[in-house]
């Protein structure tokens, strides 16, 4: 099973919590034991696991990320302002897959899983749910052909 | 295929080379050509491939970590004194997948599997694998239903 | 369907773009609905997908990562040189695992997939391929038997 979510950004850095998603196309596809990939299109987002108890993670990982990787002094900001876009994007990276377990994801209770906004605001960011089903083979039947 | 590893952790940040266990799996699996998937549940640890010839890379990585994230800086330490390890957790991140290739794990020479623990010491850190077969179509036979 | 690819490269530290490789494995799959996890064999080396407009957010990862990771201050460079190396391997990781949405790569127009290079140069850096089909079940038919 694959769709894809489709999120809007109003922040330039931000992140947004997707995880109900997420598990609404896993509930959706009836797999029982398998991975789901979460994966965003865009070289300047990326899909982080993180907590959710409020927003101090979520504020954290923005002023860690903007001291790490400095706004204005790339190569790349000659051609286009976003240079460290890319820079924080590369280094989190664009997707996380996450096991299916008993039917549900197999997050722990404090993991939740977040699109991480690099150059906002965006009207769309599209990112591709795939679930995967482990035990294919266990479920077929000759009455499924 | 998919079983949970249970591993306990004795420092408040550690590596911990779990490579054997994920092997055992591979192998009581029988998967030949396929993808394993090592997802630790848990917001202030990761899953990080790494050299394993002696500690010294593993005592680096600890070292690095805590460099570029330090401690008792952060938003979320008003609630909770752990935001650094949930921001070294974000940046890892919780899980790696890695080839099958013939019926072995295709991790080279020199890569291991490493449980990071940024918020240690904990009793249990529960590992998720997930094996996966590439070639589950072709092995299948009318005899098997 | 799993396959290696092989890379050469030339420089210490560089981005090689592998995208094209991967579209023709992915191609010659006919999966239509799926993933594909590439994998670098080697913990001094990782995958990043990044943009390819030019060269110059290329550039700017080395730059970015020798910022971060200095080379020449660790305890591994007592044995080996390349402490930085593992360093950069282990945070930025060795794969990638991308959606195939209608037989083709899930990637939006700036994203490409790069071999990173930290510890060049090298003959021969493999790169592992393989390819999941999502919609084993639903194509398989009796004749296929």
């Amino acid at each position: 099973m694959q769709e894809t979510i489709v999120i809007r950004t109003d922040h330039p850095n931000g992140l947004y919590d997707i995880t109900e998603r997420v598990r609404d196309r896993i509930a959706a596809s009836g797999v029982k034991t398998g991975l789901v990939n979460v994966y965003v299109q865009g070289a300047t987002a990326a899909i982080m696991i993180q907590e959710n108890w409020d927003e101090s993670v979520q504020n954290d990982v923005i002023t860690l990320l903007k001291k790490l990787v400095p706004r204005g002094v790339w190569e790349h900001d000659h051609q286009d302002s976003n240079g460290d876009a890319h820079l924080k994007s590369g280094l989190i990276g664009p997707s996380e897959t996450i096991p299916i377990i008993n039917g549900k994801i197999g997050l722990s209770t404090w993991q939740n899983i977040f699109l991480c906004e690099f150059d906002g605001p965006r009207e769309e960011r599209r990112i591709v749910v795939t679930v995967f089903d482990c035990n294919a083979k266990e479920k077929r039947t000759p009455g499924s052909f």
